[in-house]
């Protein structure tokens, strides 16, 4: 990862730059659910091209967030999934998903639940 | 604001839409502590220009988040404030907050407490 800087002016601005933006902190919502195989988390972020993807995925485990990791089942996988210190981060997505699913109707925004899109 | 899509994949995207990014967040993250001054915010936030912190500020405001209004104190200040539903993201500015308090130091990094800036 590149070398954090030593010095934030606030806690929070640590934290958005540990998350690493828009994207890397979706991934890491869904991750939270469960391990992931990249053919999923493609399915799940439709919007994101497969170059830009494979980069954010680099970029989440050079930041020691997130690793991938042969399956057990048969036939073997590569699934994603989350560090020790990605979990860590699971208070704050949590409510960043609490969040949007409470508040979107008031914003006229529908959300769907985008697991339901790996079960089609 | 730039009107919303109607549709979001995930509440967490939808959430992180609605923040509008790091330095926004940021600002939020301050305006939950209580309201401030532009010009205090220019000493919370030194990183940011005034053209960018106005920018963001405009922005916020537009979003529905963040209104300006004059102090009653003597004599009268402008200051910034969250509105009703900036204040209904209280939950997730708290726990991005609280997580960069506690693993800054696992990350080497420092992390001051921005308001004792503005009582030098």
């Amino acid at each position: 990862m590149a070398k954090l800087a030593h010095t934030f002016g606030c806690p929070s601005e640590f934290t958005l730059h540990v998350l690493g933006g828009k994207w890397k902190t979706v991934i890491l919502c869904y991750l939270k659910q469960r391990p992931l195989r990249y053919a999923d988390l493609r399915r799940l972020i439709p919007n994101l091209s497969d170059k830009m993807l494979t980069e954010r995925l680099a970029d989440l485990a050079a930041r020691g967030l997130v690793t991938k990791k042969r399956s057990s089942s048969r036939p073997p996988r590569d699934v994603y999934q989350l560090t020790a210190t990605g979990r860590s981060l699971g208070a704050p997505l949590t409510e960043l998903y609490r969040w949007g699913q409470k508040h979107a109707a008031q914003f006229g925004v529908q959300v769907t639940n985008p697991f339901t899109r790996l079960e089609e």
